[in-house]
Formats: C-alpha cells, sequence, structure tokens
C-alpha cells in the first residue's frame, strides 16, 4: 500500500509539472496572440491615417486606443485583484522564501495578471509581459497544486500529498521558470531564473523538474508557432522560436572594443543603480496616491498612458526625415505594421528613425535596435532622445495599477545605448551595432536585474548569438559589480518596499554578537500535553502566533520536559474534532484520532482553512480538557539560547523553519526559552531592540 | 581594520577566481596544443606509410607510438600519484560533500593529471580529457587557495582567510567549473556542472563567482585560439571557439521525427544503464588487477593500448571503399591529417567510411558524426561496427590507471547510434543525420551522466544549435528516466564503489523509524573544561575522533553543563603551545592565547597540520592541566535524543557539519548522550546496526 502511494505521488507529481507547462506555454502563446493583433490592429490604424496626412485624428485614435486599454487594465487590476498589479517577481520571490503574502497566488489575481498583463502591453505603455508570465505561471502551479477551490467541491483526494510548503514551493517555482520560459521562449533561461533569482531553497531534483516544465513549455509553444506561420492567426505569426535572431551577424571584435565594451559595462552599471533609486523613489509616492482607492489608481494610470501616447506619437516629429538606404534588405519605407523604416509623416522613400523605434510594439523597436547590417538606421540624435524618453518612462510607468514587467524596459534602454555606442564607434570598430545594441541590454539587465547566469542564458537564447558570450558575460560582471556598490537589484529592493519579511541567505555581521535568547519577542505562550480547552482558545484568540510549545509538566511527566512544537492550524482542526475528556488523563491513540481523515492536518490553501470564529465550543466544552499529544511535533529543531544569533539564523534560513526553539543553556530552569520566528530575525525588529548595534555597512536608501 | 581586512578578503576572492580562470583555461589549451601535435604527428606518420602501402609497418607504427604514450602515462600515473587515474569528478564530488580524502588535490596529481591526460588521449584511447580537466581545475584551485606548500615557504599570510572548509570549498567549485569550460569552450555549462553535478551545496554569490572564473576561460582560450589560427601552433589550429559547429544545417522536423526521437530516448537510457552496470562491475575486476601494484597497473594499460590500436588499425578493413560523392564540400579523400573522408587502404577517389571514425582523433571521429549535408557518408555496417567497438572500448578503457574522461566516449557512442537511426530513416525524415547523431550522443549522456541541463547547455555550446535545443531537452528526460530505473548515475556509482562516505541531501525513508541516539557508535569520550593533559593526549592517541564534547563539571559550573565542543586540530595547536598549570583552574584569556597568532587555529591543507606524533610533551607536563574553555565552540548544532534520524540527517546534511551533538531529552542525565558524524548516517552502518530495516526500494547492485 506504500508502494501505491509512492507510485501515486510521483506520476502526479510529474503529472503537475506537465499540466503546468503546458497551460502557462499556452497562456503565453495567447497573450504573444492578443497583444500582437490588439496592438497590431491600433498601429495600422493609426498608420492609415497618417498615409493620409490627418495627423490630428491618428493622434486621438492612437491616444484613445490606449487610454481605452489602459483604463480597462487599471480597472480590473483595481477592483477585482489589486495584488496583480506591478511584476509579481518580488511576490513569487518572497512567497519561495516562505512568505505566505495573502492572495498573492489567488484565481482572481491570476485572472487579472493574464488579461491585464495584455491590456497593458496592447496599450503601448513601456513595460513588459515577463513579470507577469512569471506569477502568471505561479498562480497557475498554485492553483493546479491546490486543486481548485473547496468551496466549489473541486479538490481532489490525490493533490492531499501536495498539502505542504515544500511540495507546494516546489510547484510554484516550476511555475515561474515555464513563466519566464513562455514570455522570452527561452526554456533554459528559465530554468536559470527560476534557480538564481526565485527560489531560496534549491535542489537537483528540483533542476530536472523545471527543466521538465520548460521543455514542454517550449515544446507547445514551437507546435503553436509552427500552426500560426501559415496566416491562421491574424497579425501574430512571424517570427519563430528565437525572438530576436541575430545569428546573420557575425561578431569580430579586437582588443580596442574591449575597451568600448568595459566603458558599456560601468556605463550600464551607473545607470542601473540610478534606475533602481529613482524606481524606489517613485514607487513611495506612487504608493500614497493608489492607496487612496481605485478611481485613483485609473486615474494615475490613465494619466501615464496619456503621457507615453504624446511621447510615442509627438516626438518622432523631432527627427528629420532619412532617405532610404538603397542597399536595404526590408522594404523602406515599411508597408506592414512592424519594420525598421516606419514612414510616419515623411514622404515617400523616405522614413523616420524615431518612428521606428516609438511608433512601434516594445518588441519591435528591440527588434530594430538588434538588426544588424544597418549601420546608419539611427541618428544619434534619435537614438538620444528614445533612450532618454524610454528611461524616464520605464520608471513612472512601473508603479502604475497594471501588471507590468520590467524586463523589456530594460532591453530597450540598454540597447539604445548600446547602439548609440555601437553608431559613435561605427568607423573604427568591426562589432555590428546591432551586436552593441546586445552588448548594452546586457550591461542594463546586469546594472538593474543583478543577475548573471540567467540574463546571459536568456539573452543567449532569445538572439541565438553564441559566439557573443564571453562578451555578454564580461559586460554583465562589470554592470553588477558597480551597481552592487550603489544599492540591492530591484526586485530585492521592492521586496524591502513591500515590507515582505524576506530571509537573507547569510546572517548580517551584528548578529555575531547577539545570543538566540536576546532577541526573543514577546512572552512564551506554553501549553500542556493534555490542555483545558478553554486556555487553548484564550491563547489563540489573544496572540497571532502559528505555533506553540508544548510541556509536559508532572503528573504528567517526572519533570518539566519539552514535549514538542503544536501548529495554530492543528489545534484549530483538533478542537474541530471535539474529542475532549473530563478530566486531564492521556488519551489512547485511537480516541484522539477517531474524526480525522490523514489528510484533515495538511496544509490547505492561503487563506483557506479553519478560523477561529469557525469553532463552535460551549462553554461546558470551555472546561473540559483535550489530549493534543498525537499531533504535537515532537521533534522540532532546538537551539541552546546561548548559540550565536548568526548561527541560529542560518539554521533557521537553511531547513526554512518557521519556529525555531531556544532551550535553555542550564537544565535547572523551565525547558524552553522562547520561539524565534522569521519576524525575529529581520534587521528592523533586531536593531530596534538594539539600537546601537550600527550594521557594518550603512543600510541602503531602501531599507 | 576591520574595514580592511573585509576589503583584502573580498580582493583575494575574485583575484583567486581570476587567476582559477586563467591557469585552467590556460592549461586547456596547452591540452588541446599537445594533443593535437602529438595525435597528429602520429597520423600523418602512419597516413603516409598507408599510403606507400607499407600496412605491416604502418601499424607497427601505430600501435608503437600509442603503446609508448599509454606506457608513460601510466607509469607516471602509477608510481608518482595514483590518485590522478580515472575521470577524477567522482572525487571531486565527494570533497565537495565534505569527504577530505588524502592527495586527491595534491601537487602531484595534479601534474600526473595534466601530462597523463594529454599522453592518454594522444594514445588513441577511448577516453576524453573532460573529467581530468575538472579535476586539473580543482587540483589548481585547491593549490592556489593554499597558497603552496609550507615545506617550501610558498605560504602567504592573505591567504589565512581561505584556510576554512567553506571558502576552499567555493574555490574548487570554481575550478571545477573552469574545467568543464576549458574543456568544453563552453562556459555556461561550466557553471552548471559545477552546479548540478559537482557542489552539494550551493549559493546564489557562488553561481556568480563560477561564472566570472569561466568568463575569464572563456576569454583566455578565445585569445590563444585566435592567436593559433594563424598557424603558429603546429598542428593545432583549426575550428574556433564552437567545436563542433552544427549552426549550419536548419532543423526541420514532423511529428513522426518525434517518434524516433522518443525511440532514441529510450534506447539511450537502456543504453546508459547497461554501461553503467558493466562498468561497475569491470571497475571491481580492474581493482583486484590494479592492487597489485604498479608493474601490474601499466601492463594492463599497454594491453588495453593493444587492443584499441587493433581495433582502430584492424577494423576498418572490413569496410569496403566508397566513391567519393561528387558533391561532397571537402576534399574527398582526405589528405590532411582530419577529415571526414579518410583514404586508408582505398584507392584514389574512394574513402574507407570507418576508417574516417577509426582512424582519427576522438573529436574528429565526433565531428564528422555530427557533420550535416553528408547523408551517406557512413555505411548502417560501419556505423554498427564502430558502436559495438567504442561501446566495449569505452567500457574496458575507463579503470586503467591513466587519466580518463567518460564525456567524449559517451558521446561517441551516442552519436554513432543516434547517426545510425538517422541513415535508417534518411529518406522519411528531414532531420540532418548529424542532428540525429546530436541527439543520439544528448540521449546516451543522459543514460549514463544523469545530468540534465547541464548536459543540455554544453551540447549547446559544443554545437551552437539552439533550435534542437526542445528536442535535446526531451531526449535526454526520457533517456534519464529509464535509465534511473536501472541504477545510479555513473559518477555516483564510482563514489559508491571507492567507498567514499557521500552524504545524500535526502534521507533515506528508514531513518524516519530510527531516532537519533539508535545510531551513535562507539563509547563516548569527553573532557573537563581544563583537563589534564595525559587525559587529553591517551584520547587523541586512543581514538580517531576528530570532535570532543567538552562537559564542565563542578566546581567549574554549578551542574554538569555542555560546554561545547572542542576539534582534534586545535586541541593540537593548544597542547603544541605549552600554556599548562599546575592545578586545574580556569585562566584569563591573555594567558592561554599569548602563544597563539590568529592564524594558526585555521583549517590547513590536506594532510598538512600538527600530528599528534609531532607533540613532544613531557612527562611532567603530563600531569599538569590545560584550560581549553578559549578553543572550544561553545555553540555547537544540538539534536534531542529523540529527533528522528531522518530530521538529524537534514540538519547536518543542510549545514554542512561533520560533529552534531545528541543532547538528552531529560535534563536530569549527563549533559550529552554522543556525537553524530557522516559515518554514522551511511546506510552500511545504520542497516549493520538494524538488519531488520529493509530500506524501501532494495538496494543497488552498486551498494
Amino acid at each position: 500500500r506504500q508502494k501505491i502511494q509512492i507510485a501515486e505521488y510521483i506520476i502526479l507529481k510529474w503529472t503537475l509539472s506537465m499540466l503546468i507547462g503546458l497551460l502557462t506555454g499556452l497562456v503565453g502563446f495567447l497573450n504573444n496572440l492578443a497583444v500582437e493583433n490588439i496592438a497590431g490592429f491600433k498601429l495600422l490604424l493609426t498608420s492609415n491615417l497618417m498615409l493620409e496626412h490627418r495627423y490630428a485624428l491618428a493622434f486621438f485614435t492612437y491616444a484613445g486606443c490606449n487610454m481605452i486599454l489602459a483604463g480597462t487594465a487599471a480597472a480590473i487590476c483595481a477592483y477585482i485583484a489589486p495584488a496583480a498589479a506591478g511584476s509579481g517577481i518580488p511576490e513569487v520571490k518572497a512567497y519561495l522564501n516562505g512568505v505566505d503574502a495573502h492572495s498573492i497566488l489567488a484565481p482572481s489575481t491570476l485572472f487579472v495578471k493574464i488579461f491585464g498583463s495584455i491590456l497593458g502591453v496592447s496599450a503601448g505603455f513601456v513595460l513588459g509581459k515577463e513579470g507577469p508570465m512569471v506569477h502568471t505561471g505561479a498562480c497557475i502551479a498554485n492553483l493546479l497544486g491546490q486543486g481548485g477551490s473547496r468551496k466549489y467541491h473541486l479538490t481532489w483526494r490525490g493533490l492531499r500529498y501536495f498539502k505542504n510548503d515544500r511540495d507546494r514551493r516546489d510547484l510554484i517555482t516550476c511555475g515561474a521558470a515555464a513563466g519566464v520560459a513562455a514570455a522570452f521562449r527561452a526554456p533554459v533561461g528559465g530554468v536559470l531564473f527560476a534557480l538564481e533569482e526565485a527560489a531560496s531553497w534549491w535542489r537537483s531534483a528540483l533542476l530536472w523538474r523545471t527543466f521538465f516544465t520548460t521543455a514542454i513549455v517550449a515544446v507547445v509553444l514551437r507546435s503553436l508557432i509552427e500552426f500560426c506561420r501559415s496566416g491562421k492567426c491574424g497579425l501574430f505569426g512571424e517570427g519563430g522560436l528565437i525572438m530576436f535572431d541575430l545569428s546573420e551577424s557575425v561578431p569580430t571584435y579586437s582588443m580596442s572594443d574591449l575597451i568600448a565594451i568595459l566603458v558599456l559595462g560601468v556605463v550600464g552599471g551607473v545607470f542601473g543603480g540610478l534606475f533602481n533609486f529613482l524606481l524606489d523613489k517613485l514607487l513611495r509616492t506612487y504608493s500614497i496616491i493608489n492607496e487612496r482607492g481605485a478611481p485613483f489608481k485609473i486615474l494615475l494610470t490613465i494619466t501615464i498612458s496619456l503621457l507615453t501616447s504624446c511621447c510615442s506619437f509627438g516626438l518622432p516629429w523631432l527627427a528629420s526625415c532619412t532617405k532610404c538606404p538603397a542597399d536595404a534588405v526590408e522594404q523602406c519605407p515599411t508597408v506592414t505594421r512592424s519594420g525598421n523604416y516606419k514612414n510616419f509623416q515623411c514622404p515617400p522613400g523616405y522614413y523616420n528613425g524615431l518612428a521606428s523605434l516609438f511608433f512601434n510594439t516594445n518588441d519591435d523597436a528591440i527588434r530594430n535596435l538588434f538588426s544588424s547590417g544597418t549601420q546608419n538606421e539611427f541618428h544619434l540624435s534619435s537614438l538620444f532622445i528614445f533612450f532618454t524618453a524610454i528611461y524616464s518612462l520605464g520608471i513612472i510607468t512601473y508603479g502604475i495599477a497594471v501588471p507590468s514587467g520590467l524586463f523589456i524596459p530594460v532591453i530597450l534602454a540598454g540597447a539604445t545605448y548600446g547602439r548609440f555606442v555601437g553608431t559613435i564607434l561605427g568607423t573604427i570598430t568591426n562589432l555590428d551595432p546591432g551586436l552593441f545594441a546586445l552588448l548594452g541590454a546586457a550591461s542594463f539587465l546586469g546594472g538593474t536585474m543583478r543577475m548573471t547566469v540567467s540574463v546571459c542564458v536568456i539573452l543567449l537564447e532569445l538572439t541565438n548569438e553564441l559566439l557573443m558570450l564571453p562578451l555578454v558575460m564580461l559586460v554583465l560582471l562589470i554592470s553588477k559589480t558597480i551597481a552592487d556598490g550603489f544599492n540591492k537589484g530591484v526586485y530585492d529592493q521592492i521586496v524591502v518596499m513591500k515590507g515582505l519579511p524576506y530571509m537573507e541567505a547569510h546572517a548580517e555581521p551584528y548578529m555575531r554578537h547577539l545570543a538566540a535568547r536576546d532577541v526573543i519577542s514577546g512572552p512564551l505562550i506554553t501549553f500542556s500535553g493534555v490542555e483545558r480547552v478553554g486556555n487553548i482558545i484564550h491563547a489563540l484568540r489573544l496572540t497571532g502566533h502559528n505555533g506553540f510549545p508544548v510541556v509536559d509538566e508532572p503528573p504528567l511527566s517526572d519533570t518539566p520536559e519539552l514535549v514538542g512544537l503544536v501548529l495554530r492550524s492543528h489545534l484549530l482542526v483538533l478542537l474541530n474534532g471535539k474529542r475532549f475528556t473530563k478530566d486531564r488523563v492521556r488519551q489512547p491513540c485511537e480516541n484522539v484520532l477517531m474524526n480525522f481523515g490523514a489528510s484533515d492536518f495538511g496544509k490547505s490553501g492561503l487563506g483557506k482553512g479553519l478560523k477561529l470564529q469557525d469553532l463552535e465550543i460551549t462553554d461546558e466544552e470551555m472546561e473540559m480538557y483535550v489530549d493534543m499529544h498525537l499531533i504535537v511535533n515532537t521533534s522540532p529543531y532546538t537551539v541552546a539560547e546561548t548559540m550565536s544569533l548568526a548561527k541560529a539564523q542560518v539554521l533557521f534560513r537553511a531547513l526554512g523553519l518557521r519556529h525555531l526553539c531556544v532551550v535553555p543553556k542550564n537544565p535547572k530552569g523551565p525547558p524552553i526559552v522562547g520561539i524565534l520566528t522569521r519576524h525575529d530575525f529581520m534587521p528592523e525588529h533586531i536593531l530596534g531592540l538594539f539600537p546601537h548595534l550600527k550594521p557594518a555597512k550603512p543600510l541602503r536608501a531602501t531599507t
């Protein structure tokens, strides 16, 4: 029987991973399809009006479409699921670190994330769909693992195996990987992203599962794109599995180019650090506006939308018309909706370089920046204007109440200054400006996200340009190093700003001077192994603690002895079962567990499970006793009170604990001194208790 | 002052990483250069004799060269550093798991590994240089971190920061990654290999450092290859950073091809499982021969060399001559030493397909198998013969006393059956046989090595063929899954066979039924905080324990109290300092530490540091007392004796402990019950104590 259960578990585990891959791949494809069609339709409509020289009408059409799309996105986000705003990567990261923030992975969040992201990207904002795709993947994983809602009787017995933190986190890691894989069509990049950025605990076995999930995503995407290539999907259908194919260009570079590349790395680091700093300041300002309620959120979004429309429609007028190059591979000026040579206001035979960047979807703008063999396509002034606009818009767009990813804005801005450098060096370097754009994107990604291997592989999978790998690595390392001197990575910053109690893997230096007992907070509430129901109810009502130590005292044992730790959720289930007795005596096992099935004590989904107010305990029952020995975790991890806090932190974090019992050094006292939880390790808590402990480095602007 | 130390540490850390990358890249390049020149010279010599139809002389020249090279390799390996035989990956893996096997990373091992590998590969054995390169990288990292030998006064003060397990392991992880990066010219693959296969504990920060190291390797290799392209390096110089460039071929495949690919995956799994099984059996047989002494090792090596020569010279005669294809891109028959169309015994205008595979370096054979646009180059019979020979030779070659990697034989055999399938399906599939060969190689790698993401990325970097990625992933997953049903991965198997106490990340199911106290072995030896020197010496002499609990009893404390844990190495240093007292009294801090510098207690290199026999303690001193409070680790990690063994194992492994104190549940007894070490968690130990506990799955043939 046990073997069957193991087999059942393994089959389910892999089936779920496959389903996550399938569904995330499907959502990613639909997202792409919808965006290309909506945005494409909008751009075609406006372009046609431009061709007829009806510029004012074109602007109103363009801005109007954008505002309607933006307003709808903000409305569903503000009213249905406020948690869906923003990237979602910080929240997923915090969840995988053990922070169960409410409603982060709820069905409503999933719904808004999918449709809000489609609307937001179509509305022409300077934002991407990758963050939201990661969040979407995580939501899908969470909902699959929970097996739908208990309210609608959609739960399934088989999923009881997944009612624990570890299996749930594993699924969500797979979901996050699938999200990146679907957004960038980068399966290996997805795995590495999940590893480097998302997951806090990581095992070799998990590597294999995320890999399986992203392989499924890749297969799904490839089949669907293959299907669309025949023109069955409206405006969507161009481009293959590689989004920005650069493999045509052969990188040749010499030592002198290396200097330019080093400069790019430094510039990326500085711009990245500044970006994170400004973003943090702006998010704090926005949160004041957003807290005022849904209408303000929508208003803010529409304002930003109008500003974006003005920029992308207005700024191209600053650029002069350029004569089409005679040797252009592509048609010039472009007649379809996307392309290198946008006509805009120019006469036939001429194109407006700035419009090719602004008046396009973000993906197409990146494609144009990366394009090789088009040395002088963009004027330096165009690139400068575009960079300034995108950098500013990228910052002010992120905080609005719409699902918004940061990857695309960062790649866009980075590619622009990369191409700028490439164009300047045009005559003295052999490296194509398109490849400079790639290096610029890498440097800015390194400066903001502070990821290394995953960004490297994602860029490789995006561009299919393996020979650039050593240069990309170099640039990333430089920009990350420099930016790390200024502040934290953008996602870490947002985690801190949102007040999520994220636990770092390493202990802070000042923790070494403290002992575990120094940071214990609040009075300790212990239960006896057989406790009066009234006491338990009182304690549960009085505190928000999720774990209580159980201490047996005479007559239950010879000396006061720590039996173990009991969880709030388990206590609630036990009390709900009502196996109470009149006297304080231990019960035989069968009596206590009679009313319970194996899965009753499984961890329920976020925001689900029994609550204290659900219990109906009569006054008479309050005076009775309940034996909780059977639900006590009899071997909790413990540390001595004198253990250095740093070592306790390492233990807490490495094992992913929620409660850590602190036991006395001297065996004469009570058998437990206190319980440490995640909050007791937070710098704010510790520095609040010991203000004289200055952290070794000054705390960053963000903490 | 502390800030300066931190800065010093950080700068040193990165400098060392850079040096590891530089040196490993250099060694990798020299290895390549030497092999190509030695093997190329040998092949040219033989080929010229063949052209003059002096076949017997050609064979004797060929076999003679091989035997001399093989004999030399075996001799330096057997006499100078027996630890350098084999791949080295299992040893590095065990070291990173915490097993400090002696002489694994010694300078002599490094020397033999480098030159033995060059000689072995040049000798035409069916073995590769990647395993040895990993080991070489690890050795370089270890020696750099130790800062040379104390014997030769080459130590340097700055390196005292690295005299601890963690920093040393980090360096060696970087070294392993650099090794793979240098062997395959695959920087990202190297990082992933270090992560997936080598390292047992892994942090995000380490990812970044390994990445930096492999980036350096890539830059070094690229510069040197660029330098050689102009013909300054003898026979070496062709080929760029991508060893087997496949990017010319465009993969087009349909659903029906997928079935063939699934079949390839299954075949790879079966062949892989069988390979591991046979390899294990053969290694056990060989170890009987090798244990008899160095001459037997050399004899065995020479025998295998002769056999290999016979195969690679004799078997091509079985193949009939094929007319050169009219549309061949390359010259046919080949005139240089490597190429697709070896002439061998054939008349001009004809080539011998089997000779193109056998009578070549392994790298060139792989290149020929991967080559695209050459549909019918190899007869099915040739491929069949080649596969059988390589599969068998690969198994019987691994155990000989020569540094030998498994990647190349596995890729070679896998590519052969992949191409076999591709050739069979030639008429009904659009996929090139070269791409089938790639998939075959992936499937066999998955079946033997059981790595996933790293193999995938390594293959990607070897072939520059991104579009095959989903298929490669699929094939890998299938073959790994099937092979996992048979036995463990080849490196895990070798670790077990060598008796290295490797700790798995997960606890075995039967551990859940045991408590921590159940597996404590041997009598517990405790010291008092101020102990008689004689007692300490006696205990150190009597046992091999590396850690002893220190318990203060009245009058030193009120009640018996666990002070902490003291390490053997620290005790030896303390005793060597001779700050003894006549009476059993605690000493002021200054008195005890007077004779010691900060770095005296740092962990010395493997096989170095003070030994018990180095101490000179007089009889009088034996009766004196020493205060060890200052060298005691006062907050060791502890578990209660009743804690489930599985949880104790998780704690032990997750924190990378060497000693785990087991404390009593009941506070009345002595303050410590025992100490758990790595050996107490080994299945052999536990199942020896509790033979009735059958593991859930039957133990594999290998354990």
